[in-house]
């Protein structure tokens, strides 16, 4: 079986990998060696989700949107990582980059902290780098344009810039902030206004501030966050549905089986 | 020595009360018996500072202000009461209010953690309450509004609220929110619009999209962020320099003796 939303062009294509990947698995809907298309998943599951919990869903995938995507660089504390997706999750933010330089992970993947995040990681694209380069690539190469919260001269304060146009947003490790290739990465260079003695915001605070104004922006700029185009929602639709009910894979696995 | 500051109302008498607390003395401005001026202080303590010292002073000192006053409430984690501090010291916030709950404290001060804070509670008027009463009844008395973050059915998002109006913004701890006591004692409710599976934010989290907000909104409504009087810029300064320079009050001490 052919699943027609694969032709929907390289936006699907991305989506469904950066789904792949939450899912930690190389098909998402691929069940016992079928596929099945988003809609057969929901219609599959939705018996299995009551009222209101289906409801919630439709609600967090109006909120939803990819053009604004947070990247977080070479954190060395992943207690500051969580806390970062839980803030990019409850503030709508789909997609989440982190690049964990080689030489740091010792090719370790990096491990989120259950507590921080309360299952934040669960709900987002999470998409592992090993260097600036490869994530950059692959986010500009998706039309992204790359913005880093860095203070250097060419920094502009956070309001200049247009966050309803596709961007990644990146930030740095807690004490040296984004790195020298990351920078020179970079389209822009941003931060965040400050004026006390204090030069410095931790970084779930920086990140916080930067995704709470992004969405601000947003609405202020257009009047809606949320825009997930009807592909994405079915197709998120599905993950989310995939995620809420217990034992969801093995259960399609079964019955694409019978 | 008189000082004509002291005559200047209860609104200096708060301050002065304040920066008491801050410098952890009972009487702010006197060395070895002997009272002085703010500008007595700044005319003393100025030759030790730097020219671009004393104008990073001034800069400070046009964007604070006492109209927005954060308050945190029986947080066990120290840690987020400094990052709190480092947010709102960040951000201009001047004045700082700690409610410990005396069951929890066992009269035992309230101590912050240096790291987190990065010294930004050095700069801040610190005040420390035993209950949500005594504290409130203090801010209501000063003239402001009691806001608390917390979900109920009476709660607002933050967009309403008028932060150009003299507003005390309650955070409540980790685990269980703003105390019932304190519910009581509130004007208004309000939440940060979140619109994801995540329900809540981490404090620090929620304070620094809350007290952003507060300045952007201040900024938005009335063009400036920063409303210092004359009366009390002249006493910041002189507290700032007073905590600029190395052993200054030994030094106004000699100063004064002599």
């Amino acid at each position: 079986m052919t699943d027609p939303d694969l032709e929907a062009g390289e936006a699907m294509q991305r989506l469904l990998a950066s789904a792949r990947t939450a899912l930690g698995e190389p098909e998402p809907f691929t069940f016992a060696g079928r596929r099945l298309t988003p809609a057969e998943v929901v219609a599959h599951l939705a018996p299995y989700l009551t009222e209101s919990r289906r409801a919630r869903i439709e609600a967090v995938l109006d909120e939803r949107t990819y053009t604004v995507v947070p990247v977080v660089e070479g954190l060395i504390n992943t207690g500051n990582v969580s806390a970062v997706m839980r803030t990019a999750e409850a503030l709508g933010f789909q997609a989440f980059h982190v690049v964990t330089h080689e030489a740091h992970d010792d090719g370790v993947r990096y491990k989120t902290s259950p507590r921080t995040t309360q299952g934040a990681d669960k709900w987002l694209d999470v998409w592992h780098w090993p260097t600036p380069e490869v994530c950059i690539a692959h986010l500009r190469e998706a039309g992204y344009q790359v913005v880093v919260t860095h203070l250097d001269d060419r920094a502009v304060p956070l309001g200049e810039i247009d966050f309803t146009d596709p961007t990644a947003l990146v930030f740095g490790n807690e004490t040296d902030g984004v790195t020298e290739a990351m920078r020179v990465l970079a389209d822009r260079t941003c931060i965040v206004p400050m004026s006390g003695f204090t030069q410095s915001f931790n970084i779930s605070v920086a990140a916080a501030v930067c995704l709470y104004h992004a969405r601000r922006d947003r609405l202020a700029r257009q009047g809606f966050h949320g825009d997930l185009t009807g592909a994405q929602r079915e197709t998120l639709r599905a993950v989310f549905y995939l995620k809420s009910v217990r034992r969801s894979r093995e259960m399609l696995a079964r019955l694409t089986r019978s």
